[in-house]
C-alpha cells in the first residue's frame, strides 16, 4: 500500500472520535477522555463494562456506534489493542492513535509478535497508524489533542511545532513551554511508530502553514534514507536532539520504544552534511533556539554586540561567542561616542557594553545606538538587576519590551534578552514577552547558539 | 607589611559601620543604606550634603562620628574615594569595603592611578580593604549585608559560601538561589583587589564552621603561586567557574575588573592537578553542584540507578552517565524481581527502571529496591508527572520527599531529583525541598555531573 501524508489531517482535525478505553476514573487517558468528551469535537466513549462514561452514553465497541468515525484513540490494556485496532479496521476510520504501551520496547517477544500484527494491517490498508506507547498529538490552534495537556494553561498557537517519539514531549514540554512563553503550533508522539514516522510528520508540517520552524527529537531511525531524502527538501529550519549518544544510551532506548538508536557518528555526520539541519544537546536548548526562530527576523551577519549591567556575564557571552565561531561586533566610533553622552564616566563602552547599575536609565539611548551601527547584527541583552530596586521603584518593564520590539522590527536585527536573577525578574520580563514577541532565557549559551544557528540557516545552501 | 587571614572577621560581623556616601534617594547603595540604618547593626550614614538620612543624623565625614568605627563602606563617587580611604585611615578602622566603580577597569590612567594611590595605602596599614567595583559581602548566618538582597527573601543561611569578583554574584544569584531553594552561608564579592582577593578568602572560608562548600568565580588572579598553595592545602571541595575562555573572553574581563585572565589553558591544567577542585561551565551547574554536597551524603561508588517515568531522559541520562565515565549501575536480579511484584507489565525494569504512568503508585517500592542494591550507590530521580493528575486528584509530594530523606540517611546514598515540566510541578517540589534537604534541579547533565564531582571528591588524593 503507497500512503501519502495527505491523509494525515484527519490526526489534527477530526470531524468524528471514538476514545477505546474511555474511563472515568483516575487513570492514564482520564484527563483527555473528560476533555474531548466535554469539547466541540464529536467524540464516543467506547467501554466494554459500562454504559455510560461522565455523563455520555458508553458503546461496546466502536462497531456499535451509530456515526462513521474518523479517528480512533486506544487506550485499553496491551492484550486488547489487536482487537480494537480491527474493529476499527470494520469500522473503516481514517486514522488510530494507540496510546497503549507494552509492544516491542518490553523486549518479550509476545507483545513484540503483537505490535508486528498491528504493523501488518497498517500496510494492508489505507488506515494511517501513530503509536503504539505514545500520547498522540496537540494542535494548539483548533485545541484538539489526544494528550493531558490543558489549554487553559498553555499559550494560544505559535508557530513551533515538534516531533517526537516520546510521551514526555506531548505534555511535560509541553507545559515548561507555557511556564517559558513558548508558544507551539502541534505536538507529535509517534512512539513505536508502526506505520506513521518521522519522515511522514516532515513532509506533514513542511507544507504545514502554522508551522515555521521544528523541534525534532529522535530516538532511532527504521527509514534512514527516505529521512534524508526529506531533510534534503526541506525549507523550514529543524533543530534535532537525538538520544543515544552514548552506548548505555543506546540500550535505554531499546527498551524504551524498541528502537535502535542506530550509530551515532554517522547521524552527526549526516545532519551536519545538510544545512537547514541543526543538533542540540538538550530540550531546553532546542526550545531556546526554536523560540528565536519564531519570533525574530533572520539574522543578517555574524555581528553580536551585547548590552548588559554585568561585566562577568558579558565575558562570559564573549567566551561563547569565540567557542561557536561567532563575532563580537567591532562597534563604530560614533557609537561608542553617542553612547558617552548618556552613560555615566564609570561605564565600559566598549562591546560588551556595560552599563552597570545605570542600565534602566541608559539602556534605550545605547540599545539605539547599537541598532544603528551598521558593525552590528544582532543585539544580546544581558538583564541583571536585583529585585529590590525594580520592586521598590515600581519600574515598568513594558516600555522596554516595546521599545526592543519596534528597533527589532526597523532595523530587522533580531535580539535576545538573557534574565539573570530571581523567579520574580524573570516572570516581570515573561509576562509581556508574547505581545512583543522577544524571546527571554536564562542561558547565554542558547542565546548564542540561537544566533549561529540562524546564521548558519540564513547561509545555508540547499540543493 | 604582613597580612593574614585572622582579621577577616570585620568584614562578616561588624561593631560598628559608617557608609561613606549614604543617600536617601534612588540610586546604588540606597537599599542597603535603608536597612542597615534600621538593622540592629549600629551604623552611621556620612554625606557631606546632608544633616540626616532616613531620619538618622547624618556625618560630614567618617572622623567626626564620635565612636570607634570598625567597617567603612564607600559608595561616594570615584572622584571622592581617595580622600573617604583616607578619612578611614585617621579613623583608624580595620576594614573598608570600597562599592564604587570606576578605576583600572575603565583603561583611563587617571583612575588607574587612583586605584594604585589606595593599594599602597592598603599594604602601608593593617587596614583590610575589599574591592572597588563590587558590592561587598553578606553574611547569611547574622545578616549583614552590604549588598541590596533582601533577608525576608532569601532562605535561612545554608553551608555554600561563594567568592567572586563580580557583583552579580552578590545579589543576582542569591535571588536566583533563594527561587531554587538554594541556600548561601556567606557570599564575598572583591572586584578590583587592592588588597584582599580569593586567596585571603579561600583561607578564610576554610576555617569557617558554616561553609562546607565553596563556590569559586575567578576572572584572574593576581597571587598566582599562592594561589596554588592554598588549593593545594584545602579540605573542602571548591567548585570553580572562571571566565575568559576565549581571547575577547579574556579582553571583556580586562574592561571589567581590570584583571588579566591569564592563560586560560594554564589554569585549566592547574585546575585538574588539584583534586578537590573542580571547574564547570556555568553558575546554574556550578550552584546545582554545591547544592549536592551541601545536603547529600558523599557518594560511595560510580553506580548510578535512575528511576523515571520518560524512557527518553532515562535515555540522554545515560548517554550523560557515559560522558562523564560514570557507570549505570548493574541491578541485581532480586531488585528485579522486586520491583516486578510491585510494577505493571509494560513498564521497564532494567536501568534506567522506567515506570511510565505508574510511577505516582510505585515510586516508593522501587526507590526502596533500588536503595537496598549493594550495586547502586547514587539515585536520580526524573520526575515527569504532568500537572493535571497531580492537581486533578491533590497528591501531595511531601511524603515522598519525607521517604526519600529516610533512604538517603539510612542508606547513605546521595540521590537527586531532576523535575520537568511547568513552574507549578517545579515549585510543588521546591516547597519542601529545604525542609528534606533534597537537591531539585531541571537539568539531567548537572545531576550526573554533581555525581562525578562528588565521586572524584571522595577518591581524591591530598598532598
Amino acid at each position: 500500500m503507497i500512503k501519502n501524508t495527505n491523509n494525515l489531517g484527519v490526526f489534527f482535525n477530526p470531524k468524528s472520535i471514538a476514545i477505546i478505553g474511555a474511563s472515568d476514573t483516575l487513570k492514564f487517558g482520564y484527563a483527555m477522555t473528560n476533555y474531548l468528551l466535554n469539547s466541540e469535537f464529536k467524540t464516543y466513549p467506547v467501554n466494554i463494562k459500562k454504559r455510560e462514561i461522565l455523563g455520555h452514553k458508553a458503546f461496546k465497541s466502536i462497531i456499535d456506534i451509530p456515526d462513521n468515525i474518523e479517528l480512533a484513540i486506544i487506550i485499553v490494556p496491551n492484550d486488547q489493542v489487536l482487537d480494537a485496532v480491527k474493529d476499527c479496521v470494520k469500522k473503516q476510520v481514517k486514522g488510530i492513535i494507540i496510546e497503549t504501551a507494552g509492544f516491542a520496547e518490553t523486549g518479550i517477544e509476545k507483545y513484540i509478535k503483537i505490535q508486528q500484527e498491528i504493523e501488518k494491517i497498517a500496510h494492508e490498508t489505507k488506515i494511517r497508524i501513530i503509536g503504539p506507547n505514545c500520547v498522540g498529538i496537540t494542535n494548539f490552534k483548533n485545541k484538539f489533542t489526544t494528550t493531558e495537556i490543558e489549554f487553559t494553561k498553555v499559550l494560544d498557537a505559535g508557530k513551533i511545532s515538534i516531533i517526537a517519539q516520546s510521551g514526555v514531549l506531548g505534555n511535560i514540554f509541553i507545559d515548561w513551554g507555557a511556564s517559558q512563553k513558548i508558544a507551539f503550533s502541534k505536538s507529535i508522539t509517534l512512539g513505536n511508530k508502526v506505520d506513521v514516522d518521522e519522515v511522514d510528520m516532515l513532509e506533514f508540517l513542511e507544507n504545514d502553514a502554522d508551522t515555521e520552524v521544528i523541534a525534532l527529537y529522535l530516538e532511532g531511525v527504521k527509514r534512514g534514507k527516505k529521512l534524508l531524502e526529506v531533510l534534503r527538501k526541506l525549507t523550514k529550519p529543524v533543530i534535532i536532539l537525538k538520544n543515544g549518544r552514548s552506548e548505555i544510551g543506546s540500550n535505554a532506548i531499546k527498551s524504551h520504544t524498541g528502537s535502535i538508536a542506530g550509530d551515532d557518528k554517522i547521524f552527526d555526520a549526516i545532519f551536519k552534511q545538510f544545512s537547514g539541519i541543526y543538533r542540540v544537546n538538550n530540550f531546553f536548548e532546542m526550545f531556546d533556539i526554536a523560540q528565536v526562530f519564531a519570533t525574530q527576523p533572520l539574522i543578517p551577519g555574524k555581528n553580536i554586540a551585547i548590552i548588559t549591567a554585568s561585566g562577568s556575564l558579558g565575558a562570559l557571552a564573549c567566551d561563547e561567542i569565540e567557542k561557536v565561531g561567532l563575532n563580537l561586533a567591532p562597534l563604530n566610533v560614533s557609537t561608542k561616542e553617542n553612547m558617552k553622552l548618556i552613560a555615566p564616566n564609570w561605564t565600559s563602552l566598549r562591546n560588551p557594553v556595560d552599563l552597570g547599575p545605570s542600565l534602566l536609565m541608559t539602556f534605550k539611548p545605547a540599545l539605539e545606538a547599537l541598532m544603528n551601527d551598521e558593525n552590528v547584527d544582532a543585539i544580546l541583552y544581558i538583564f541583571t538587576v536585583p529585585r529590590k530596586p525594580l520592586e521598590d521603584f515600581s519600574i515598568p518593564i513594558t516600555p522596554q519590551l516595546s521599545e526592543i520590539r519596534n528597533y527589532v522590527k526597523r532595523f530587522k536585527k533580531p535580539l535576545i534578552i538573557c534574565v539573570f536573577g530571581s523567579r520574580w525578574v524573570l516572570d516581570y520580563f515573561l509576562k509581556d514577552s508574547t505581545k512583543y514577541q522577544i524571546p527571554i532565557m536564562t542561558r547565554v549559551d542558547h542565546a548564542i547558539k540561537a544566533f549561529k544557528v540562524m546564521y548558519d540557516f540564513k547561509n545555508r545552501n540547499k540543493s
